[in-house]
């Protein structure tokens, strides 16, 4: 019903346009209903309202409607490891046999001793080398299928659930809502693009082409079976940090008006979107509640927020508080009430 | 008025699937009207309904229906030079006295000589960097500013006519076409991507996101003024061959199902789009009209077609005649008819 809800929506706009009624620019659509009233849902709402409203200085033509949003910590959990790298674990047990040298190597040495945490301490740079590593070797449509596979049967070690289901129902809505008034999401993560990419539209309705994130190199290949693209073992680009307005720049090459993040990673992309001139909207997901998700922020090994904490406050960039401002974490919960 | 067609086809579209109406799936939007009838027009509008119409075996959801163009010689002229190698020379000249190394150092010594046909003969890659290093040193705002000033005023040498107008009105059409069926278009070509953004909206409606390109690197600096994206004078990444299928997998994740070229250095795309499973289209613009445009093609130094116009004859993809098939060249001749 919602679908319909909202079809009518735009229907009912669509034909006030035609007919020359004035007023629909400004309806918004959809509400936020597992955002709590408050200061952080009042600000979301005001900033679309501002630039949507036509004829006011403020507005913004729905083509330069661009919103970005980290991924891991922003639109799912990020915890007690990037879940991508449950993936990597997984793929590096599989494939070990075929990779004798990995005994003595690290990261993979911790990783198949059970250890991951020692994996983890070499950084994101041994993080990223890790999972790039162990997906690469084979083509693009076989690793597609791999992280489908992986994804359609793996299970989180708390909730015990898929992981698609520990995406944040109220950042589902924020997306939905966004879009609803003519933004274009693109998800902007440090996680890798072609692992994303295989669940984005189902989970988060963000298609292939618009989610951006780190990569290794490809090489294209004509076989007597016709062509492939091969996934090589070497990094192409890190999308993380200096990385995220980089990232922005070469592959939708507009500024965005509106940035959400969680950490320090995405500090840079905030500043850049920051930047731009007129109306912008820059929002930090803050992990506070220790009950229902997780709880950390500037000592945290993984999405460490604390530069960009401290930035956020000095110059009135939008904290959620998930514990103040989310009735609900996880779409189970909010199919539950 | 086209504007007001098209919207009110989408309304009474939405409208007919709110109340469970069949039969605007298969409507097709727009005609193609500098096409002219016969094998070649027919060969775009068959596949375009056989995708669109629902439930049949061909159907295509729209989220799927990618579309690729390549734009030097497939979306406008690229004679007597490519239209950025222009730019490109007229930069080279006035950047010249801040680069006394260029004096000698080809390709830039024979630019500055006037002659641009010996800076030619260094093959696409010494174009490349031509127009990669006469590119770079600057920001991403300050580099789009030199490029809209320029697209802005230079003149083609043989039309005396902005760059800009040397677009093919046929073509422009079949994008519009397109879009108006569900299609989401794509520029996949070899020039530079932050050159091309400038105008790609306006010109072919086609937004930043959705144009792929040639890059350079990038670096992220925060000044006392705020942040910018300087421009290094490296190549990071040429989309040309082989790099077209890679490009297309890295910036949009998705195969296309459609993929619209005018030589040998498309050819690989082609290959990657037709060998996708389901309906499949390629085509290949031949440039036969020497009086309207130029004609060209095995023995060209731009914008060669060898190779793949065997390909084509084999494997029966579409070719346009431009003499035969299309009425008019330029939006110009389109308007005086």
């Amino acid at each position: 019903m919602q679908r319909l809800a909202k079809d009518t929506g735009t229907l009912v706009c669509t034909f006030a346009l035609l007919i020359g009624a004035a007023g629909c620019a400004t309806t918004q659509h959809h509400s936020l209903p597992s955002w709590n009233d408050g200061p952080t849902k009042s600000a979301i709402t005001d900033f679309v309202q501002r630039v949507t409203t036509e004829g006011t200085a403020d507005f913004v033509p729905s083509a330069e409607r661009i919103a970005v949003f980290d991924n891991d910590g922003t639109l799912w959990s990020e915890q007690p490891m990037y879940f991508q790298l449950a993936f990597a674990v997984d793929r590096v047990k599989a494939l070990a046999p075929e990779h004798p040298e990995w005994k003595d190597k690290e990261p993979f040495k911790s990783v198949l001793a059970g250890d991951v945490e020692s994996a983890l301490a070499g950084g994101e740079h041994a993080i990223l080398e890790l999972v790039m590593a162990s997906h690469a070797g084979n083509t693009t449509e076989e690793f597609a299928e791999s992280v489908g596979d992986w994804i359609a049967t793996a299970k989180h070690p708390k909730s015990s659930r898929p992981y698609t289901e520990m995406v944040y129902q109220p950042m589902l809505e924020l997306l939905d809502y966004l879009r609803a008034n003519g933004f274009k999401t693109f998800i902007v993560s440090g996680g890798g693009v072609e692992f994303m990419r295989v669940f984005a539209e189902e989970v988060y309705g963000i298609p292939p082409e618009q989610v951006i994130g780190s990569s290794i190199k490809t090489e294209f290949e004509m076989r007597s079976t016709g062509p492939v693209i091969k996934r090589l073992p070497e990094i192409d680009f890190i999308d993380d940090k200096a990385g995220k307005p980089i990232g922005i720049n070469k592959f939708i090459g507009r500024r965005p008006i509106a940035a959400f993040g969680n950490s320090d990673g995405d500090l840079q992309m905030l500043q850049w979107t920051a930047a731009g001139e007129g109306p912008r909207f820059c929002l930090y997901v803050h992990h506070t509640d220790a009950k229902r998700e997780w709880a950390y922020d500037r000592e945290s090994h993984i999405g460490k927020l604390d530069k960009g904490l401290d930035e956020a406050h000095g110059r009135g960039w939008t904290v959620v508080d998930m514990q103040r401002d989310w009735s609900v974490i996880y779409p189970l919960q909010a199919r539950d009430k």
